[in-house]
C-alpha cells in the first residue's frame, strides 16, 4: 500500500460494519505476525497463509481472541492461583495442541466463525505453555459463548442510536479444545509471543482513533442542533462550549491525518501508520472524551435524561401536551426536539453512552 | 437554628428518602418567603403560613414545581410563540385563579401529594401573569403527570444500585387548573417573583453538594474495592488516580464544612449556609465529577461493561467458569467481582450513571 | 504555492529571525488585501504592490503595526473619552493624510525600517476616520517608539535562552504624523477595513502555532535531560508527565500538518492553511501549554529557581562544593546540572517564561 | 492548644514575616519530635527541650534545613557515587560529632541565627550515619551559604511586589563542621530519622496552603480590577473566569477551615490540623494555580509584558503620551493602569511569578 491507500482505508473502516473491520484487521494482523516469523519459523508462516487464504476463500469472519482474564494482575501467568486465567496449552499431541483458559471482552465473538486467538503479552522463557496462538471455529468442541451487550431491550423507539449500532461481547471459555496442527500457529516460542499483539494494536489505536473522531464529530452536530433547538446557540458560554468541541473533533482528526501522511514502510514494504501520531491522537481523543459528554450535557439541559418516552409522545390523552411543551419556536416542533434529546441520552447518557465512556477507555488495550 | 443544628441537619437530609427532603426543603423556602413578603403583603405571607401548618398537620409530601417549559430561550415569556411555555394565569376568579402551563423534570411529582408552585425566574412588571406561586393537590382536575424514570425493568440483580435508589422525575401539565384563594401565594405581585425560587435555591445546592459530597466518597470506595479484587492498588498509576479521587471527595466535603461553618443568620434569625462556599463547593464538585468517573473506569478495566450478567453466572453449564475465570486471587470470589462490575456500570457507566451526569450539571438550577 | 512549497515555507519559518518573519508575513498580507481591494479599488491595490516591490527592492524589514491602545473595551472607537485610543486620521490634506494615536506591542518595531499601520478591527460606516492603513518609516517626524524587552540585562551566562533569543515590543506613538498619499492603503473605505488584519491573521496564527510547536519540543527535551540528570527518568509519574507532554507535543504538530495537508487555493489561486485546522492548533497549544510548563517545573524539583549563579559555581572557595553536590552520578557533573536548570528557569519561570505564557495567549489577536 | 486558638495561629502564620514562620514551625517540629522520642531517648528529649529554651530566651531565627543534595533519586545514600550528597556523620568524637553534606533550597538560611538540621527522608538500618539532627549556627567554621534570590536588582519600582517580597534561599555547604554533643538530636538512631520531617511536614503543608490561600485571593483581586480597568468585568467570558478563579479561592480556603474544624489531639495533648484535609486541600491548591494564573494573564491582555517601564512613564517626552494612551475611560488613569501591569507582570510572568509556580510545586516536600 501507499499513503493514499492508507487514507482510503481509513474512510473505508468507517464503513465497514465491525466485524468486518475486526475481521480485516485481524487477518492483516496475522499476515504481519507471519512476515516477521518467516525467518525464525517458515513452517509457522506458511500454515499462516494458508490460513488467511482459507478465510478469504470462504468469506469467513474471524475475532480477535487476545485478552486472558489474567487473575491478579501484578502476577505472571505462571504464579496465578488458578494457572488457567492465562489461556495454556494443557496437552501437546502429535496432530494438535489442547488449550484450557478464557478470552474475554471479545468483539463480535458470537456472531463470527472464528476465533483467532494470541497471547495476551509477551511471554518468557519458562512460560512456553502461555506462547500459543492458534485458530478456532465457533463452533469446536469445548467452546463456549456467554453474550453481553448493551442493546436496548425494550422501547427501541427510545434508543434511535444504541438500537442500530451495538456490539455483543463474548467471555470465551476454552474447556479443554483441541487445535489441529494446521491451525496452530505459536506453541511455545515465546521470542514471537508479542509478536501477533503487537502487529495488531496499531491497527487497532488507529480504528479506535478513527471511530472516536467519528463520535467527535457526532458529539459537535448534536451539540449545535440542541443549541438552536434551544435558542441557546448565539449565547456566549454555549458558544465556546461548543467551540472547545469543535476544537477537539478537529485535533482529533488532525492527529489521524498525521499519522497517515507519516506513514513508514515496514520491512516488508507495506505502509503502516506513524506510531507517534496514532499513539498521541488515542490518548488525547480518549483522555478529554468525557469533557467533551459534559459539554454536550450542559448544553442541553435537564430534558437529556427527563424527556417523556416516544410512547408517551403517541399517547392520545398526554401526546399533544407533550409536543406543546417540549416545541421551542418556529421550525422546533415538540416532537424533534424529543427524539433530539433521546438521540443525546442514548448516546451519552445511558447503557450505551456508558459503555463509550468505559471501551475508549479500556479496548485496544487500555 | 445555630451553626450546630445545621451540621445535624445536613446529616439528616443524607439519610432522609428524597420526597421527605424535597418537602423540607420546599416548605423551608415557603416559609422563608413569607416572612420576606410580609412586609408588602401581609395575607399572602398569611396564607403561606397556613398552608404550611395544613401539609404538617397532615403529613403531606410535597414537591417543588419550578422549572417551566420555558420554549426559546432567548425570548422573555411574553414573546413566545406559544404563550403557555411559562405557567400563567388565564382566568381571574373572585375565588381563584386558573392557570395553564407545564412544569417538568419535577421530581417524585408522580409519587407526591402536593404541587408547590413558584416562577421559575424573575419576572418583570407587564409579566404579571407569569407572576404565579401556588399549591396545588396532584389530584386536583386538569393537572396530568407523566412520569419518566431510569429504574431498571429488568434483571435487577444486575442493577444493585438504580433498582434501590432511583428518582421518578414528572412532566407536570396543567391543562387550565382552578386554584381556590387560599392556595394563591403569588398572582402578580412581579416584586416578588424570584423570592421563591432564590429563597429554595441555596438549600437545593446545599442539599445536592451533599449528595455529590456521598457519591464522591462512594466513587472512591469502589474504585479502593475494584483496584484490590484486580490485584492494581499497589500500582503507582493507580494510586495517583485514587489519590486524586480522594481529593476530590475531601475538597469537596470541605466546601460543605465551610459553608456550615460561616452560616449568617437571615434577617429573621434563622442561620443559612454560606452562599460563597455553598456555590463554590457545588460549581467544584459538578464541574470535577465526570473526571472523577473516567479515573473509575479507567481502573477498574473493561469487564465494568462486559461483565456477563448475574444470570450468566447462576446458569448451571456456564456459571461454574464464570466464577472461575472472574476469580483473581484468596479472598476475590469470581462472584464477588462480577457483582463489582455490575455495582460499577449501574453507578456510572448504565442508565442511572448518565442520569447522575446529567442532573449534576442540571438540577437546582443549571 | 502549492501543499509542498507550504511546507517548506513552514520549516522555513520557524529558521529564520522573527524580524524577518514578520517582514514576509505582513508583506503577504498585504498582497493578498491588494489582490482582495482590486475590483474595488484598483489605484490602492497598485499603491500596496508598488509599496511591495519598493521593500523587496531596498529589502526593507517591516512591522505590523496593528493593535490599538483601544480605550475602554467596550465602547466603539467613536464613542471614547478620548478618540485617539483609535489610531485615526486628524487632517486630510491633497497630498496626504496625518494620523494620530499609538500602536502597541508592535514586535522589533524599534529594530525595522517600516512601520506597516492597519486597522486593528473592523470598522463600521461612521468610523471612516478609523479606517486607515497605510506605511510610515520609523523615522518619519511624529513618530516615537518606547521599547520593552525582557532581555536580562546582567549575568547573561545565567539566563542562556533569553540572551539569545528576545523580542523588543514597540510602544508606538504617532504624534500627528504625515503620510504622503503613494503610501495610503485605506483612508476611510470601511468596507474593507478588516481585510488586513483578517488576511494577515492566518498566517499569523500558522506561525504562532509553528513556534509554539518548537516550543513544545523543547519542553519535551528539558524534560527529559532533567530527568535523566536527576534520574527519575524510570520513575511511573515522571514518565508519565513525560508522555504527556510528548503528545502535547506530537498533537500540536498533528495539528500544523492538517493545516498544511488541508491547504485550500484562494480565489487568487495561491494556497492558505486550513483555517480550522490551524486555529484548532492554535487553541489547543496555547491553552495546554501552561499545564506542560507545570509538569517540567514538577519534574526538575526546587534548583530550578534556587541553583546558585554560574557566578557562584566560578567562585574558587564555593565553586567545587557547588560542582561537587549538583553532581548526581557518573557522566553528570555539577556543572552541566547547574546550567541545565538555569536554561529551565530562564525558558519557564523567569522574565522570559512569564513573557512566554502571556504572548501565547494574547498575541495573534488574543 | 485548641481549635480556635488553631485559627488564631493560621491568621498569625499569614501576617508573620516568613522567618519567624520558619522558625515558630521548625522549634513546634522539635518539640513534637522531643516528645514523641522522650519514651526511647529520654537525654536527647532533653537536649531539644533546652536547645528549644535557648531560642526562646535570646530570641533566635532558625531556619530548617532538610533537603540534600541526594544525587542519584534511585540510589540510597550509602550507594551513590559520593557518599556526601545526603548530610552524614564522618566523625564521631567523646564531646561531639563532625558532619559533612550540604542542604540545599534552604530559605532564608543567609538571614538566620541558627540552622537545624534534619534528615531529608527515613534512614534504615545500616544508614546511622545519615541519620542525623542537630543544630548549628550560622557562624560555625565550616559552614558555608551561598545564596540566591529573585528580589529585583534594577528598577524597583516595576517590581512592585518582589521589591517588599522576596525570599532568600541557602545552599548550604557543611565542610566537616564540629557540632558539640549538646546541640546533637540524633546521631545514628534511624528508628527516629523521620520523626523530624514528619512533624515538621504537617505544619508546612498547612503553612504552604494558608499562603496558597492568600495568592488566590490575590490572583482574584488583580482580575477585578484589570477587568475593570480595561472595560471588561461584564463581558461574558472575562467574568467566567473570575468565577473560576473564585471558586478557586473559596474552595482553597474551604480547604483550611476543614483542616482546622477537623484537628485532632496527639498523643502529647496538641492539636494538630487534619492530615486528610490539609493535604488535599495542600494538592488542590498547587495543582491549579497555574491554571488561575492562566486566566489572569488571559484577561488583562499583552501589556501585562510590554508596558512601558514606570522611568518611560516619568519620561518628559515619552510619558505623556504613555499615560494617555494607556488610560481607558473615566477614573482609570494611564498611570494607574500601567502600574497595575506591573504587579499583575511581577507577580505572575517574571522571575518571582516563575519562583512562585516552582515553589508551590516542589516546596514543603513536593
Ligand atoms: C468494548 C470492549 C471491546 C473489546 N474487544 C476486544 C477484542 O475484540 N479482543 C480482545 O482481545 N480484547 C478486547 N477487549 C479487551 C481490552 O483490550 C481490555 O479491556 C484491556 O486490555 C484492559 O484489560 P482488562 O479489561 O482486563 O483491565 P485490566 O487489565 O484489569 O486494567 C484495568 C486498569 O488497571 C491497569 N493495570 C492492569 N494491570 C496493570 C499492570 N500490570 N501494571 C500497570 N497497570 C495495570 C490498566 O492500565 C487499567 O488502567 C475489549 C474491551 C472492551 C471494553
Ligand atoms: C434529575 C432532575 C431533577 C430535577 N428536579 C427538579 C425539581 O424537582 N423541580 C424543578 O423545578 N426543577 C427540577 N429540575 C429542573 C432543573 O432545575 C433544570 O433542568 C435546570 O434549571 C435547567 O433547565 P432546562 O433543563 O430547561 O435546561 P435549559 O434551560 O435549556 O439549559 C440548558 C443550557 O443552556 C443554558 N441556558 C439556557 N438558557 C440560557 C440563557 N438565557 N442564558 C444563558 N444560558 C442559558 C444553561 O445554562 C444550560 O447550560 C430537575 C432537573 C433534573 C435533571
Ligand atoms: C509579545 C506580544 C507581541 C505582539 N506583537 C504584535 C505585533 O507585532 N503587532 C500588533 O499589531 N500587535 C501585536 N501584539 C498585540 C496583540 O495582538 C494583542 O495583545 C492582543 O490582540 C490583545 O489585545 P490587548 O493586549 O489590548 O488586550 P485586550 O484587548 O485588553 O484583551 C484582554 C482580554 O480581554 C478580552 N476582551 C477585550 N475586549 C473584548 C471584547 N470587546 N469582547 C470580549 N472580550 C474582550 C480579550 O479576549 C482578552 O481575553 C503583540 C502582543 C504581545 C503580547
Ligand atoms: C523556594 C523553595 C524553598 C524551600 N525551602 C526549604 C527549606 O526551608 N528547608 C528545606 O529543607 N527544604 C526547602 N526546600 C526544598 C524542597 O523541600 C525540595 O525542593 C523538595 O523536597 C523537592 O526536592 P528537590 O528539589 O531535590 O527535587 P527532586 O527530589 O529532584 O524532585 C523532583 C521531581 O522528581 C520526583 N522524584 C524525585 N525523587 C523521586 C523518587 N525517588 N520517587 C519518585 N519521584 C521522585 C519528585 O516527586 C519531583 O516531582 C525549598 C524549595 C523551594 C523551591
Amino acid at each position: 500500500t501507499s499513503k493514499d491507500d492508507l487514507k482510503g482505508l481509513l474512510e473505508t473502516l468507517l464503513h465497514w460494519d465491525m466485524v468486518t473491520v475486526t475481521t480485516s484487521q485481524g487477518l492483516l494482523a496475522l499476515l504481519t505476525a507471519a512476515a516477521r516469523m518467516r525467518g525464525d519459523h517458515p513452517e509457522l508462516a506458511q500454515r499462516i497463509e494458508d490460513y488467511f487464504d482459507y478465510c478469504k476463500r470462504n468469506d469467513l469472519r474471524c475475532v480477535q481472541a487476545i485478552t486472558d482474564a489474567k487473575g491478579d494482575r501484578r502476577v505472571a501467568p505462571g504464579g496465578q492461583a488458578d494457572p488457567d486465567v492465562y489461556t495454556r496449552i494443557v496437552e501437546r499431541r502429535p496432530d494438535g495442541i489442547v488449550i484450557r483458559g478464557a478470552k474475554l471482552h471479545i468483539s463480535s465473538a458470537a456472531i463470527s466463525h472464528e476465533l483467532v486467538v494470541m497471547p495476551t503479552k509477551n511471554m518468557k522463557p519458562g512460560e512456553e505453555d502461555y506462547a500459543v496462538a492458534c485458530a478456532i471455529p465457533v463452533n469446536a468442541p469445548g467452546v463456549r459463548i456467554v453474550n453481553t451487550s448493551y442493546a436496548p431491550r425494550e422501547r427501541e423507539e427510545d434508543f434511535p442510536v444504541s438500537s442500530k449500532h451495538n456490539m455483543p461481547e463474548g467471555f470465551i471459555i476454552f474447556d479443554d479444545v483441541f487445535v489441529p496442527n494446521e491451525r496452530v500457529f505459536l506453541a511455545g516460542e515465546t521470542g514471537h509471543s508479542a509478536t501477533f499483539a503487537h502487529a495488531l494494536g496499531l491497527w487497532e489505536r488507529l480504528g479506535g482513533t478513527a471511530h472516536m473522531s467519528e463520535f467527535a464529530d457526532q458529539l459537535v452536530g448534536l451539540a449545535q442542533l440542541i443549541a438552536e433547538a434551544n435558542g441557546t446557540e448565539r449565547i456566549s458560554h454555549i458558544r465556546e462550549k461548543v467551540a472547545e468541541m469543535i476544537i477537539y473533533a478537529t485535533m482529533t482528526r488532525s492527529g489521524l491525518e498525521a499519522a497517515i501522511a507519516n506513514a513508514e514502510p515496514s520491512p516488508e514494504g507495506w505502509y503502516f501508520p506513524s506510531e507517534l501520531f496514532t499513539n498521541a491522537a488515542k490518548h488525547y481523543a480518549a483522555s478529554e472524551y468525557s469533557h467533551m459528554v459534559r459539554h454536550l450535557q450542559d448544553i442541553g439541559g435537564g430534558s437529556i435524561v427527563t424527556a417523556p418516552s416516544v410512547a408517551d409522545l403517541e399517547n392520545d390523552e398526554v401526546g399533544p401536551f407533550i409536543a406543546k411543551y417540549m416545541a421551542t419556536k418556529e421550525g422546533i416542533s415538540g416532537e424533534y426536539r424529543t427524539k433530539l434529546f433521546h438521540a443525546i441520552r442514548d448516546f451519552t447518557a445511558d447503557a450505551y453512552g456508558g459503555w463509550q465512556l468505559v471501551t475508549m477507555l479500556q479496548s485496544g488495550g487500555g
